[in-house]
């Protein structure tokens, strides 16, 4: 298979999409791209005349989701397509790469395919989800969720931001509220390019690798209700302090994690909230926000067993009260292995080892291969770092990872190579 | 000595002070006067007009403290008074009793010396201390301060509250900011009445106690610096968690100040701020607000002396960074011998067997024995509760408390009995 990248029109790309809501900071050039914001509007005006120039049809969906098919000569316009693509939003002060390397990795895979001596036999789509960080809207994945029914038109355009505003409006104003729903379980497959957003890739010293499973994740709320005490009048032996006991909670969970027999299970308490929180009061209540993952359905089970033990032993030892309550609950996502197969052919065919690695993070791609065969690449970060200006991955590796993806596409279209010349 | 509180009188008094900024709750009604309001207008109005029904001579200072001054027939007008009070701002949504029933009862008990046949041999002052809560102007037992000459007026007059407002301009407005200082120095002797704020005398089942040591006290801030990172992708062999080091911390200032052997040591971890507080982050800067007391000022080093230990061992094991910063360090208060006696004698004569025992509250009487001789006395409060609605010590408490208070003071004055029928 004779595919190639340009490297300087896709890192020509993800520049130029990048402008969008950039800015400047001490540790290097990022971009704010809120779903809904003048920026959104700019670099979803730009996606689509890219789509349009690479001669994709071009759909926008109720919820706001982009996807621009291309239907090569001779092939069936009917035929389910494979898909590709990632998100254009991004988290307040995020990176250039998180998204926009899926989204216009994606483009550029299908500029090298049409460019080829490659001759497809399904159409192929390049896709653009909606509020995939869910920074504006409060609820993350958004877009994919819509395309794969798990939430309706509706209920999405319902969601208001931080003023108010309905996600529907929203996208009116930005001229992006289009009809009916893009229908992900109508594709034959769908791959996601991401950046790893970790260390693996970079300390294997390659610039690609393949999504075994894409984590399963819980949001744990804790509260634990002591008594809020004068800190200089009360003995310690009648304190019924909430902190104290929070702590042992926050210890038990990192100590679950760490032991756990799973290398891939992570336990975090990322969040506190203290009442009433004033250095000469002991706390009275504490509530906990806990991130537990794995890609093992069994293993995130144990961590919650281990964690309502912990709760337990501290309402008997510490006579607090405690509630758990589950604020999300998602379940693992193996790949498909017709996926991971291409993906592995695809660098194999470049002289790239690309190894296994599953994702701890959340991807549209959790909601995507829920409804139809799934897969993910990863690119190197450097230093795994995300979600900030200091996002970074070198244009080599942007370029390497989508000569991949390309690859992975034509395979799974069905590619087989034509001689040009005598066609 | 024959002395007679009016229960009823005093009753009165602390329910018509109560009635300025009350406030009724679930738990009770309470109240809330913040310095500079017009709740403490009114409050330091009715004192004042109380004081000189009394025939007390009354000064307001630069800070605002009032101070009535009552000599008896024939007591030379010069001689340094024995002086008692306490404080009449509250937290917000604060009680009745912490603070006025000090003031109400030190009125009570001059009136009940100068209704007896007991002769005093020195002047009675009757003393209400500005901003003793801190909850307006930040700066707690600040009237005191500035009569102790610790603060000086300007610097007070200089602090502003939530508005912008200076103390000046506050005192300016209530018709409460005076000339120079009350001279704490200058007192022969001071008593201060509380409510207790903890369940010792519930306990022991008496209405009063004698205080042998105000509590050192010592607000340490500690921060730590780890390192933010996505709670999916971080591996947690590859963590800085400041939470989870912070975590440590807590439970070790708990640890060390249980098991010291002073039975006074207390730690409390009361204020936490976790950066940047989000559940699927894990948490790259934790500060917290450490506050330690004991009346042994080795055992307060010694707390601090711990915790700079668990930082050290959280810097070598958990690769995060520390710092320790001394917001406050107030030594432990010993209580005048002298005025201890006084106080044991006036319980005895009633029959009371009033317990030692310490205040674990800062109190304005901190500053003032610093500077003459200081006692205080406590009474009981229901369940210890206090900053709350539901503070509450009964009609029968505050007078048995106050017969106490009326005879130290008498004590200390010089008293001896007259037979006023033939004086």
């Amino acid at each position: 298979m004779e595919l190639t990248v340009d490297a300087d029109r896709l890192w020509a790309d993800i520049q130029d999409n990048g402008a969008f809501g950039e800015l400047s900071t001490e540790t290097g050039t990022g971009r704010t791209v809120l779903t809904g914001s003048k920026a959104n509007r700019r670099a979803r005006d730009r996606l689509v005349d890219r789509l349009e120039d690479a001669g994709c049809t071009v759909r926008i969906d109720a919820v706001g989701n982009i996807a621009g098919r291309w239907v090569a000569p001779g092939v069936d316009e009917t035929a389910p397509a494979v898909a590709t693509g990632s998100h254009l939003d991004s988290v307040p002060r995020g990176g250039f790469f998180d998204g926009p390397l899926g989204v216009y990795g994606g483009l550029e895979a299908l500029r090298a395919i049409q460019e080829s001596d490659v001759a497809v036999g399904r159409p192929i789509e390049v896709v653009s989800f909606t509020e995939e960080e869910g920074a504006s809207f409060g609820s993350g994945l958004l877009g994919s969720a819509v395309a794969t029914g798990l939430t309706s038109p509706e209920a999405a355009a319902a969601l208001t931001d931080g003023d108010g505003r309905t996600l529907g409006t929203a996208l009116e104003e930005m001229g992006y509220r289009g009809t009916a729903a893009i229908d992900a379980g109508g594709w034959d497959a769908w791959l996601e390019l991401h950046i790893e957003q970790a260390r693996r890739l970079e300390r294997a010293d390659v610039p690609v690798g393949v999504v075994t499973d894409v984590t399963g994740i819980a949001h744990l709320e804790v509260s634990i209700q002591g008594t809020a005490d004068h800190a200089g009048a009360t003995p310690m032996t009648e304190r019924r302090d909430a902190l104290a006991a929070a702590s042992e909670a926050v210890l038990a969970v990192e100590a679950a994690a760490q032991d756990h027999p799973s290398e891939t299970a992570v336990g975090t308490v990322g969040h506190v909230e203290v009442d009433p929180n004033a250095t000469n009061v002991v706390p009275g209540a504490v509530t906990l926000g806990i991130d537990i993952r794995d890609i093992d359905r069994s293993a995130m089970d144990a961590l919650r067993s281990s964690l309502e033990e912990t709760l337990a032993g501290l309402e008997a030892d510490r006579s607090v009260r405690t509630a758990l309550d589950v604020e999300l609950d998602l379940d693992p996502t193996p790949m498909a292995e017709r996926c991971r197969d291409a993906c592995h052919r695809g660098s194999s065919s470049m002289g790239l080892d690309a190894p296994d690695l599953h994702s701890g993070a959340a991807h549209d791609t959790m909601h995507v291969a829920g409804v139809t065969d799934g897969g993910m690449l990863f690119a190197r970060s450097e230093d795994g770092v995300s979600h900030s200006p200091a996002e970074w991955t070198t244009p080599e590796d942007c370029a390497a990872a989508t000569g991949v993806l390309a690859r992975a596409i034509a395979t799974l279209a069905g590619a087989h190579s034509t001689d040009r010349g005598n066609g």
